[in-house]
């Protein structure tokens, strides 16, 4: 049995799978967005044909499900697994989602983390010879997402400054063993950290070191220096949790300015829309995974990404009962090049 | 690259891990059910010294954590992962369960399936080279869960007959690489069946007809017959679901009568204690594992062990806008031999 763990937290693929395809759908607010032209579907019908947000979320997540299959030219029978989990109670998006499509299926919850959390298993579930191609997906709905966690939107609740817009949007890719690329070369597992935070509209300030402890574990365990990736790509802190990132980063000694963004912060104008801090919900890393930043693998323009997750664990129900907001980041790296002789 | 896939869902393990320790810990009603004597813990506290239903559960999973922990001499820092889910909104019962502990956490959500779910993924990783140590667990706690998913308890609701109780109760494994046994050697995990069930109160039959399949598929993956199986045990599908999984068994020309057993029949006595159809929610399950079947490997009462953990996928909100309940169920082969030659 060889080995595959690095360091601490980390795990260096023998066989990194690829990510043969991948799909991103989005709803009204990411079609007026900046990254319009990168999704694969946008709807005007915030309920995507359904009768209930929720219900719109699995129609939303079915369909960008649907399309990366499409696009890896497969059919869902073609799957050996499914690992997918959303923001909703009870992972209702991803269950409904998945009702008819016969997929062996791995429900997941890392809030807004599950993207990377269900990238990593997925990953490993190809590369220990579990499976010949999975689909790692995630999806948030700004509407299913705020009456649940917030209030109910024809309240017209006011939002404050450090508060983000949860993302009405899905990602998907399936992962397979070709040999063209990107591939998923470490998985660095995040653990829980729990900064004190107890403001339910700042996530950010509770994901941050949650972030901050995975991306310097990652370089740690790896021996690479921030420098060595294009980019580090945080997924979602906003623009309040970013700056918190890069202050925690400079006083532990590591400039990540250069190479460092948020998948938050990339989604929406913040000039423009009023979203305040910046996106959120797994969708919104995921679709920007899936839609803006795999594709710059293709042309070229990345050849390494660290893709860092970030989710903010806790309930209403915590937040009423005055538990404070714990924090977790999983980090997969994406490269152009596996590093590896043996493909999967 | 090893193909550890046979059949349609099933992987055996090239190096089968063992589960090296175990714990289960419960609550009152448990303590007073025929398999008192099998936990580790039993708290006639149902706060657990905590302060609301949810950080109950949270205090009961980290106790049962600990005592796993102990039992197989080791630190929570020399584990590689740990993967835990639970019934609560947004896992909650885990993650402040884990927010001390320092160790690299997955989170799931397969409703009462976790326990299968997680001991799936705890075993891939260990034999995939990508962990020497895991923890897989979940809970469940009647008081989070009857407020979350049903009434208030104060209002005391009357409940069907088909209703199951939910387990106050929590069951831990950790996996090694010792040679001692019990191992994991296959592993078959579910697809999602939608049989039509909207009775939030009738979960037994909404998750058979996903037992049945996810069993089918396992002996014919296998090439094995039910009676290679000491014990075919599902969990937990309570009197009314198991009825129905043995009638649709028949149906498809099989008799399990002999061979099955599931855990929402054991734990409680149903003539005694008032629980309806019997005993659900994720802790169930764990707890009779870890608790009341691991331990007859040790007395060799038990050799080859499939252990169906099923799931009812649905939450409040979907049941009240008219939505079927989903099941799910996955199974873990647990045997005496790991009948191959290499450890992990």
């Amino acid at each position: 049995m060889v080995n595959k763990h690095i360091g601490k937290q980390t795990v260096r693929l023998s066989s990194p799978p690829q990510i043969a395809a991948y799909a991103a759908v989005g709803g009204k607010m990411e079609s007026e967005g900046p990254l319009a032209a990168c999704f694969d579907y946008l709807s005007a019908d915030s309920y995507f044909g359904a009768k209930s947000w929720e219900s719109a979320e699995s129609e939303m997540l079915k369909k960008c499900f649907d399309l990366a299959l499409s696009k890896a030219g497969i059919e869902a029978s073609d799957l050996n697994y499914v690992f997918s989990g959303d923001l909703l109670n009870q992972c209702v998006g991803s269950e409904y989602a998945l009702r008819d499509s016969g997929v062996p299926a791995f429900g997941l919850f890392g809030a807004c983390s599950t993207m990377a959390e269900s990238l990593s298993l997925a990953a490993m579930t190809m590369d220990g010879g579990y499976a010949e191609r999975v689909c790692a997906m995630t999806s948030s709905h700004f509407c299913s997402a705020e009456r649940q966690f917030r209030m109910p939107l024809a309240y017209g609740s006011q939002r404050t400054p450090t508060a983000q817009w949860t993302a009405t949007a899905a990602g998907a890719l399936i992962l397979d063993c070709g040999e063209s690329g990107p591939f998923v070369t470490h998985i660095t597992t995040g653990k829980i950290i729990d900064a004190g935070i107890k403001d339910a509209a700042n996530m950010g300030a509770a994901m941050a070191p949650a972030a901050l402890e995975t991306i310097l574990t990652h370089l740690s365990d790896t021996g690479r220096e921030p420098n060595y990736y294009d980019l580090i790509v945080t997924g979602d802190l906003g623009c309040v949790g970013h700056d918190i990132l890069l202050d925690l980063a400079l006083q532990s000694g590591w400039d990540l300015t250069a190479v460092s963004g948020d998948c938050g912060m990339m989604i929406y104008d913040r000039e423009k829309q009023d979203v305040h801090a910046g996106g959120s919900g797994c969708g919104c890393s995921a679709s920007v995974l899936a839609g803006y930043l795999l594709p710059k693998f293709k042309t070229g323009e990345l050849k390494r990404l660290l893709f860092c997750a970030t989710g903010a664990l806790m309930s209403p129900t915590t937040s009423m009962q005055g538990e404070s907001i714990l924090g977790i980041c999983h980090a997969v790296a994406i490269e152009a090049d596996r590093n590896v002789t043996g493909g999967c």
